[in-house]
């Protein structure tokens, strides 16, 4: 078993959610989907956003390095104009579909309309149109998203993510074993396998 | 022709030097060895140290992560008492063989004394030793390292640096695009590839 662990406003997590489906499948993995408020955990850390804001030299580095890493991985890529993005609705619906079959669909949805078509993730209406365009009961799962047990337990799941010392996503875990960042994933699965044989 | 920015204090830096020459050689790649100060470049940013120590989670990974990276790249590791290890003499030495044929061992023996050997890489003893160890004329080196357009050298390539936008090590050039981290060296030595064929 795999923890993911990831924000929908994080650049480096939309490469994951791109192709851990297929990925942790191949190997014989099961992820479960860790989806956490990224902001909180900045803020703790004493900033008001994100890294790649705060540091003008990095931030600048960080959308050239996107721009190939995207091509490299044959994903679309678009420069947000809004970054970080907030993403709290979005981030209700996915605990809804932590477990269900149509998580990994509609995280890369997600993902896909934020970093490679620049669309506002958190607007409700953008959320639903997913939700109809993956044949999902989108009321149902907007109710429920809305639902006060959801809305604490995504303030439970960032708490969840500061105790066991995550300062950035995407973030991995096997057993105890952290993994920070795309270009660890691999390793990450690799990891998991070896435990598994 | 790759250049590759590096302060022999980053430990991400030990696992580039400890391959690049082979890996460059390999692509046809000519790499241009670019040693500098990691600290004022972290000054500059507001930052008294490197932020694996100002930032304890994300140094508490690091040693973690630095640990796996070795065992898959096959090489040393311990970690050193002292992070990040000033190293301005064995970074002036470095500038004086840095068009020299033996800068990539000269390099790596300094990485692996201070990453896999925890060794003080500044002292002057410990340079000389490495120098004579390398059959190279010790006396002549370090008169030359010690001297005022060495040091000077030094600050310029520093200065540098920061006037490319550098914010951390090591840093890979191809041209004006920058790739930042070990994890992106293959990828620099592909577009090296790349503009050459």
């Amino acid at each position: 078993v795999l923890d993911f662990w990831f924000d929908f406003g994080s650049n480096y997590s939309y490469l994951s959610v791109m192709r851990i489906e297929q990925a942790a499948a191949m190997g014989g993995v099961q992820v479960r989907w860790k989806p956490f408020l990224l902001g909180p955990v900045f803020a703790s850390m004493g900033w008001p956003t994100s890294p790649f804001v705060l540091q003008k030299e990095k931030g600048t580095y960080v959308w050239q390095d996107m721009a190939r890493q995207c091509r490299k991985q044959g994903i679309g890529w678009r420069q947000p104009r809004a970054f970080p993005r907030s993403a709290v609705l979005a981030l209700r619906v996915a605990l809804v579909g932590a477990e269900q079959p149509w998580m990994a669909r509609y995280c890369r949805r997600m993902m896909s309309l934020n970093f490679a078509e620049d669309r506002d993730i958190d607007a409700l209406p953008v959320v639903e149109a997913v939700l109809h365009e993956l044949a999902l009961p989108a009321a149902e799962i907007l109710a429920h998203a809305h639902s006060h047990p959801i809305k604490l337990e995504l303030r439970r799941q960032t708490e969840a993510a500061q105790a066991l010392g995550i300062f950035g996503a995407p973030m991995f875990f096997v057993g105890p074993d952290m993994y920070w960042g795309n270009d660890r994933l691999d390793d990450a699965l690799a990891a998991c396998s070896e435990v598994l044989s």
